[in-house]
């Protein structure tokens, strides 16, 4: 059966030519497009890229809610724009999953508001994969952004959603799962992450116990669960630092001959840096927990960015993710905290 | 009148070299000093660097608390460990500043057991004056662990006390005071992050608003104020990414011979970069709230960050931060939420 992949053709900072290229880029028989947008636009779009037409169909809208607006009152007064019009997509059964790179918060809205969230789950979890130091291998970091009041028994759902979606997009079989602490032994913390770590702890996870936020990104962990502010927080000064590290470079190398010599040497060792530490390479962020596959990729996202995203959506419907967090919180139904 | 700084000469990694090598290099006619620790070690280093032994006593003590300590445990068991002892000497009026580079957990502790919290004040503040990117430009960021649980009253403190340790250590007349936050605009955030932006825009500090993560290092806020969960989470993730960049680095810059060379002719301007990032160069935070001078620095220390950490001790009871602390918290007392 074919995959159906609704996207969002308008979202994000270089839509819809960035967008289309990248579902270009994504083709693959095992699945389909329904891309929403501006009907003219992508059908000049799909001929430049030569698509494949068949596997693709165009909803039109001539709406689109802004990456600044505020996503609650933009939802209400823009009921057809893309972002929520692909959403609908997956609620009326026409497609199995839905991309955006437009607006997160009226994202993570409409897909609570339209798609619900699976039963058992409290609150849906924006999880990106970041890179770490050890080289191909990533780390799921949950939530960054869709619970900023997160309890204890949402961190605990957040370990056994982010354990499964790390089996099924980073391939790893028994993934380590850590709850991110202020220190790395029991009992530390603040009350919500106290309860997490004892309900993490009686849950059927591969649990390694609290991380320190300076081992992040030290590959020890393949899934990390925090609040939504505190993760937020840091993705967010993860991109500024990274930044940050850049531009202290910049004013340092270019003071003499020397360093200028030295830059042009480097540059292309400096820009394999840099790309591994550019989060908008890797292709989004599904929101786990709701009742449809539902990928966000970064604001500034480019084909490449956006193609990976794609292939995301496709294999999380290939594995049946949404099954199989269903299944767990049956299992787990009795276990877990309410 | 002489200022009296007490030190824990047994705290940190590399004490007690490094510490009294730091005392060494900070002397000034302006404060003498009480070293806590084991009086053989610390007299053989004395007489190693030469001090001018007159503004020197030593407090003779054989018990330490290691950096990796149970707090409240150690300081129980070990009530004559150089850490407490150090704190004593400022509850007892025998010393005007106490820092040691020792378990963070047990200074915080023993600070308030000891010296209490100025009247007024909820919670202390772990306060550390971090790198920007504007070279020079340092932000200071509280909490960063002292208070696991904040409420919007104590944030709205923080805001307050950060302003004033801003203006005395950083001389910056009108500090930027920010409150970091998911999003730049009102409204965002936590209900207890919600709750402080309207706390910080009634309090007579110059408040400009939410900060995103992002946004930390960029140089744009003097102060950035946010729960102690948080904050140390940023810190230590700060520290984390710094020496992923390099570790980064290190693997892409050794690959061929182009890249040796060029590496070659960076080094020293690596080196700069490094040591701007390295926040150990940086002194020391101080524990804002407390009803003494207390400054904690980095467990890894060594003398140039000790002499630092001991000057801004020095700063901050020549420029009488507790009295004026004391008197915001008179003033606002009506006005600050309780």
């Amino acid at each position: 059966m074919m995959i159906r992949i609704a996207i969002d053709a308008m979202g994000g900072d270089q839509a819809p030519d960035e967008i289309i290229k990248g579902a270009y880029l994504a083709q693959s028989s095992d699945w389909g497009y329904s891309l929403v947008g501006a009907k003219d636009q992508i059908s000049d779009l799909l001929k430049k890229y030569r698509f494949d037409i068949s596997p693709v169909s165009v909803i039109e809208t001539d709406e689109v809610i802004g990456s600044d607006e505020v996503p609650i009152q933009s939802l209400r007064r823009k009921k057809k724009a893309s972002l929520p019009v692909a959403v609908r997509l997956v609620q009326q059964g026409d497609a199995d999953a839905v991309l955006t790179a437009g607006n997160t918060g009226a994202f993570m809205a409409a897909a609570v508001l339209f798609l619900k969230t699976i039963p058992g789950i409290h609150r849906p979890a924006l999880s990106p994969a970041l890179p770490t130091v050890c080289k191909g291998k990533m780390v799921v970091l949950l939530d960054v952004g869709a619970n900023m009041d997160a309890e204890s028994s949402h961190l605990q759902q957040y370990g056994v959603m982010g354990s499964l979606y790390a089996q099924k997009v980073l391939g790893i079989v028994k993934p380590k799962v850590s709850l991110l602490n202020v220190g790395s032994e029991s009992g530390k913390g603040s009350k919500v992450v106290q309860e997490a770590f004892e309900l993490l702890e009686k849950s059927e996870i591969h649990f390694v116990g609290n991380i320190e936020a300076r081992d992040l990104f030290s590959g020890i962990a393949d899934v990390v669960v925090c609040d939504g502010f505190v993760g937020n927080a840091l993705l967010k000064s993860g991109e500024g630092l990274a930044e940050a590290v850049f531009s202290m470079m910049k004013q340092e190398f270019t003071t003499g001959l020397r360093e200028k010599l030295g830059v042009a040497l480097l540059r292309p060792a400096l820009r394999k840096v840099r790309n591994r530490l550019d989060y908008t390479e890797y292709g989004g962020a599904p929101l786990l927990g709701v009742n449809g596959i539902c990928i966000k990729t970064h604001g500034s996202s480019d084909a490449v960015a956006i193609s990976n995203g794609i292939r995301i959506a496709g294999t999380l419907v290939r594995e049946r993710l949404l099954e199989d967090i269903q299944e767990q919180m049956k299992m787990l139904g009795g276990r877990i905290h309410d």
